[in-house]
């Protein structure tokens, strides 16, 4: 039996989403188109909407219906701090901790140069700007801790304190609730190199 | 921070797909806004189209994008056994596993009193005409082997049986590939029950 074109079309466009293969877009298909049309209808009209609407924020690039986004226009946000991150997801999280007040730079990737990825990709000129403005007094670093995570956070950082910018790095170390049997000897290793003075 | 409305209407769209919740649906948006900004304007069109021109056969149920389905339509298929199903899904999986070269019918459901699904919200009165329609010869039941499917090929059957039609039900046993020591004992008992003789 040929799946009628346009469900094989469903089909093969659900894998576009993350973590959908083959088995998961057709259970999804039939799933839509049996039991849940109006969802469908609503998914439909909610990408159309959501990739008209969204764009970057010209100054911190994150997701942004406006020019500038919400986070960026706010008086309430401390801006003498400044917090670079790979991806508005990762500006969601930090958001989501709701341990930091200041601004935001997004980054969107990190430096990669196999994938021709380098400083202009991820906006430097933008970053050193902003981060000299005059306004801004440090500058945190918080792309991801995998290696190219790490060599983005020096690359730039570097590039920062040379032009006199204070720049820091979040911490790494055992998760909240982590149990050393767990946890791997890299980040062991490095919580007792960077541990504290218990005051 | 408050998420912008598009990105929020998003997210929560995302979650009419099965096995997708708040966490994955907020993954997926910001990917598809990230990173796959075509794929997430091909799946808004898929999902309209399919939604347009998938309807279902008149005949068996299954999706089909004409009045009927290219199963009904076909002539090399044997008319004189009909397999019913419970969902498009079931009929797919049937085809899959190209052991059946009969016609369907699908229920779009199974017997489930709690729920208000009876005999006429799984069209039995249509399968009944169908089945005793004089070219079915034998009508094999392969709806699931949960409770309610098993309570549905029952009553359906006993239905059928009634006006002089032949039934079958698809063989319960250990699966392919399956070993003893992991089968459950209810699937190994019936696999003892139904025994066939090797010859």
């Amino acid at each position: 039996m040929k799946t009628p074109s346009s469900l094989q079309g469903l089909i093969d466009a659900l894998r576009a989403l993350p973590g959908v293969g083959p088995k998961s877009a057709q259970r999804m298909a039939y799933h839509l188109l049996q039991h849940d049309r109006d969802g469908a209808g609503r998914l439909g009209a909610a990408l159309n909407q959501a990739l008209e609407r969204i764009e970057h924020c010209e100054r911190c690039n994150n997701f942004s219906e406006t020019p500038q986004c919400e986070l960026c226009s706010s008086q309430r946000r401390d801006a003498t701090l400044l917090c670079v991150v790979e991806t508005p997801a990762d500006l969601l999280m930090m958001e989501q901790s709701q341990a930091y007040r200041g601004l935001y730079f997004v980054l969107l990737g990190r430096l990669s140069p196999l994938d021709g990825i380098g400083p202009r990709e991820l906006h430097a000129d933008r970053l050193l700007a902003r981060a000299a403005d005059g306004v801004v007094v440090e500058t945190i670093m918080a792309t991801n801790f995998t290696v190219e995570g790490e060599a983005t956070a020096h690359y730039l950082g570097e590039m920062l304190r040379a032009r006199g910018v204070r720049v820091s790095r979040i911490a790494r170390g055992v998760p909240v609730g982590g149990e050393l049997e767990y946890v791997d000897s890299g980040t062991l290793a490095q919580a007792v190199i960077e541990r504290r003075v218990v005051v």
